[in-house]
């Protein structure tokens, strides 16, 4: 079956889905996570040629962790689904709407997108995360993982078919592409009129191939170059619990911080204490902040433009709170930036003038995230400005449609 | 200048604009409108240099037409930057907002897009309706018109930035490319990291090398393929009214009809009406349809799936309103589809099929427009789902940041 074929039947799929009751997707739903729960010696099976295969082919460490199911992580997954369909659904939201002069009744509805299509490398946990999400906001899931997950995520996808045909569903409203190699990946960009909205999560590689070829629309999920700034008002105590979590907690993933930067005024009281608090932490400083911190190596502009994922900080002190937007316009990638100071104007100027997706203020950069935020789950996170940015959950799933009501309106 | 080094200016000026209060925007834009009136002698005599240069290339007609200003488009342009200044202003506007278990507060304030890059053709009035509109919303504009028009966008865009200096903002919030070629149109779609949206209006072509080329994202306004369906519960009286009126009263724009579809119950007693009724309209029908149209041509597929933008329509008989939502999945273009029924069912399940920006129930389609909806005024239509769909007016031209505010909280 080509790319185009299975694209135009997982597009006629999406019609029944968005025509179909929120009750129904989310029995849907829960039905698959019964699945996965009952099917779990099987996936294990199915994911262990995967991993063994992965690991002979050298893959190691993060990344064979990544592709590896446990039964914990399958119990996650049926979690997972089961709580997205006890979400909100957010179709036929009515978002707003008004009455004209002429008697013109407008409103705009919240629909289905349509054929959601998700690129994402290694985790099959992604596969039904991603599946259950799409179908959550009545869209069909097109879906693209790595080779070397394809067996699994061929089993989760095969659940999820399983669940949504029991419903009375088209099975072709959750679909794995089959080929997965690169130029797969680009035909898989360039299906205009079958993909409605594509998500791509995945490295550098597959960003740029994405903005080179991709007719379709998509919403990226890009890097997450984000800033921790301890304002001259901070609490330093509060500070560096901050800096310590939002770089240790989890140090592999967007939401991460990766610069430090410390207003001057406080340096001198902040910085010595950071060497035993980021204990395990590789250190790169700018000249100032080296004299506190007399072990971190000299950091380069390439080290502040660079989004480690690795338990790595570079750190700047800077004069003021401009200095500190000003870095951040330079260096950050619109994801998360944080504040961390006990003075209004200082934390509603940082507010205002940092151009991100999101900004926090005494809290976390970690927090950045949709089920922390309350959306409940998440199918990434946008760092672009169109239609939506920072988490993406069941509503940023979906667009509107106007719907215009008249008794026989003619336009002058 | 290169256009990167343009690009940059404007940028910068992007983050002053979107700093600066509503007040101080709106005052922008009625000043732009006095100075609009002031100068209009000045104005005219530039625009008669293009018009002169056209004709003698060749143009004429309706392109002729819309190249060309006269004090009453003048008028109307001024009047058009003043009723913007007084819109609702979106920036700051809280989405939403709510606070979390843990206590972290949490919101979503609409904020500028940045950048805002249209591409247009001709019409030199969209110089400063477009730029009107994202000073409304806090962006700068980046505009990049046609050669035809150079001379007269020039002189548009000069006065508007005279009015930014008066009012003490950069005079790079709004700027016009100065090279029209295609390798400039070209290089200007991939001003990533300088054009935060991109929002072209133009013909097939530029589409198509939008989507070839873009690497900024962009939200596209497409065709219109508008189709109006006939029920079988219509009022044929008001039928007749919406379908003359949609094809009709304006036939060259997006939002007129180019399909009639008619239930066959009605089709002997409604299509014969029609020869008179549409009179000076070039009618092609499909074999059912002649029937009753016997002075009609054969229509083609080909005839079904284009946007005729002149005085033709097609016309198909359906057997039921299945059928003719089939017939607008095929054909249409997702911009505006009507329905004329007393059968409040058959309006609400057309409301609820149809894929399109618009559904419009016993109305013209010609209502899907800013204006008529109550948008004030618009940037331009998209038909496609993501961001914005239909008519974009002043909050289409945000985005939203998130901003988290804590106490110290850090992730578990």
């Amino acid at each position: 079956m080509t790319l185009e074929v299975q694209g135009r039947r997982v597009r006629e799929a999406s019609r029944v889905v968005a025509g179909a009751s929120s009750g129904v997707r989310a029995d849907a739903l829960r039905l698959a996570a019964d699945l996965l729960v009952a099917d779990m010696p099987a996936l294990m099976a199915v994911n262990a040629d995967d991993v063994g295969e992965a690991r002979a082919g050298g893959v190691a460490g993060a990344a064979l962790d990544r592709l590896a199911l446990s039964p914990a992580r399958i119990t996650q997954m049926a979690e997972g689904l089961r709580s997205v369909a006890a979400l909100p659904d957010p179709v036929g939201e009515v978002v707003d709407g008004w009455v004209r002069p002429n008697g013109l009744r407008v409103e705009r509805v919240r629909v289905p997108l349509g054929v959601v299509g998700v690129i994402y490398e290694n985790r099959p946990n992604v596969t039904s995360d991603a599946a259950g999400l799409c179908l959550k906001a009545g869209n069909a899931a097109f879906l693209r993982g790595s080779a070397s997950a394809q067996r699994s995520n061929d089993a989760v996808v095969a659940l999820l078919r399983r669940a949504l045909a029991k419903v009375g569903l088209p099975e072709d409203a959750v679909a794995l592409v089959e080929d997965s190699s690169h130029d797969a990946a680009v035909e898989f960009m360039r299906l205009r009129g079958i993909v409605d909205c594509l998500i791509p999560r995945g490295g550098k590689a597959l960003i740029a191939s994405l903005l080179e070829h991709a007719t379709v629309p998509y919403v990226l999920d890009g890097d997450g170059n984000c800033h921790v700034y301890v304002d001259r008002a901070a609490d330093l105590d509060m500070a560096e619990a901050i800096v310590v979590n939002a770089k240790m907690q989890r140090p592999g993933v967007c939401n991460a911080a990766e610069t430090l930067l410390v207003h001057s005024e406080v340096a001198a009281a902040f910085l010595p204490r950071l060497e035993e608090a980021l204990a395990g932490v590789e250190l790169v400083a700018d000249g100032r902040a080296r004299e506190w911190l007399p072990s971190a190596a000299p950091a380069t502009d390439e080290d502040f433009a660079t989004e480690f994922l690795d338990l790595k900080l570079a750190v700047g002190v800077v004069d003021d709170l401009d200095a500190a937007v000003a870095h951040i316009t330079r260096f950050g990638s619109g994801h998360s930036e944080a504040i961390v100071t006990e003075d209004l104007a200082a934390a509603d100027r940082f507010a205002r003038e940092v151009d991100a997706a999101a900004v926090v203020v005494n809290a976390s950069t970690r927090f950045v995230d949709g089920g922390e935020l309350g959306l409940g789950a998440e199918v990434g996170i946008s760092t672009q400005k169109l239609h939506a940015r920072g988490p993406m959950g069941p509503r940023e799933l979906t667009c509107t449609k106007w719907i215009v009501r008249g008794e026989g309106h003619v336009r002058q």
